[in-house]
């Protein structure tokens, strides 16, 4: 990796840049990862490159779905695989959620390596090897496991394809999603949008998780039921409107 | 390239993705460029994927300072040089500008493959190979052609980093961007800013340049005298808040 100094203004997002440069290098991230990362910096860049109080709603309601969950599942894709292997790693322990590689431009290749590189930061189980199902849609990108998201009643979709997104909620199923461009169809189509990083998105998860674990699972339903999802959209909206209008400010352009 | 099918919503945004892509594989493009890539097409969403009537404003500004210019260069790098190569020769070509292939991620392998791709398609003349002069920044991104960059008076870069934008404003240069991020270091620093996708803002120029070129020197000074960047970054930013706002309202978001 390119070194980049510490005290650089925007470290955090060289590193995660430079994360993703290295996935491609190393196989697991795809040429059009780089292409969506690049869109996933601006608009994190929009929202101030920090978790919003309502992200961290979402981050709440999507761990309390997790604890909730018979069978959930942290779906991993070449760029989550490059960004935050740990972080989906200590998640799955926490929370008893399975991880399964479900790759848009999957190769039988890719997913072993992927596979090796979850199990290398200590993943006990990974899926996504067999592929003994397809959701309905066109395209390698329909390919999933049986056990898995097949049959899964709440899938963590960090960074998803807005057909895919869109699938998965007519199959009925809790779909937690991680976007940062508020207005994605993943975004308007999921049960739950986190609009964040998903490197910030997953830290914040799993130290939500290690303290919601304790609480009573009326608790983690009331947390539930009590969200909503199109007031998370409006406040991300708002968010970058504020930040806009802050930067141009301080940098003397007239706000209209 | 991948089949991007013509009736697609997205048709024009996704050719430009593959145009990258195959930029990289064929050795123009840099892959911190693919990124770069991404963060444009957030920001060209958020304007609409269309030329404001503003950046139009910006465009025949930057067409007349060309025109105007004793020593115009149109500054190639690894993108545009995937993404445009045949409207940097046509503006070129009509302006009277010279082109010169000037690259962050600096290597002469890729300075002699970019000169004769713009060769191949139909340059007569391309500087950068030299590299004889630098700017005063670090890295091999300071590196420029004595009678190119280093002594022009107007510079037209698109997709430029902030520094170097910066660096050109300082040495008393007209320095003309296309950044399609208003409030970019590139954007604030420029003379006149383009925001604008580069594949339209360039079309655009070209045409522009056809008709401009019959005028009198008087009315092009006319128009650089009446021009004001400030208000069209000012209207950049309204660009994105109505098309914000449209967006959510189609999608039933409420904007706070």
């Amino acid at each position: 990796m390119t070194e980049i100094p510490r005290d650089h203004p925007r470290y955090e997002s060289l590193i995660t840049r430079e994360k993703i440069v290295e996935g491609v290098r190393m196989g697991y991230t795809s040429l059009q990862g780089l292409v969506a990362q690049g869109r996933g910096e601006a608009f994190d860049y929009l929202i101030g490159e920090k978790t919003t109080e309502s992200a961290a709603v979402a981050e709440r309601a999507a761990v309390a779905h997790i604890l909730l969950a018979g069978n959930p599942i942290i779906s991993v894709n070449g760029n989550t695989a490059a960004l935050v292997p740990e972080s989906m790693v200590a998640l799955a322990d926490i929370t008893g959620a399975t991880l399964e590689v479900n790759l848009f431009h999957r190769s039988d290749a890719r997913v072993h390596q992927i596979t090796e590189l979850l199990k290398s930061h200590g993943a006990s189980r990974v899926l996504g090897g067999k592929g003994d199902k397809r959701l309905d849609l066109s395209h390698d990108r329909a390919i999933v496991d049986e056990e898995g998201i097949f049959s899964a009643d709440v899938v963590l979709v960090p960074l998803e394809d807005g057909d895919r997104c869109q699938k998965l909620v007519e199959m009925g199923k809790t779909v937690i999603a991680i976007d940062l461009n508020p207005l994605s169809r993943t975004s308007l189509s999921a049960t739950v949008t986190i609009v964040d990083n998903v490197t910030r998105a997953l830290q914040n998860m799993t130290l939500f998780a290690r303290d919601m674990k304790q609480q009573s699972r009326q608790s983690l339903l009331e947390v539930v039921g009590t969200y909503d999802n199109s007031k998370v959209i409006s406040d991300a909206l708002y968010a970058i409107q504020e930040r806009l209008k802050q930067q141009s400010e301080e940098r003397g352009i007239r706000w209209i």
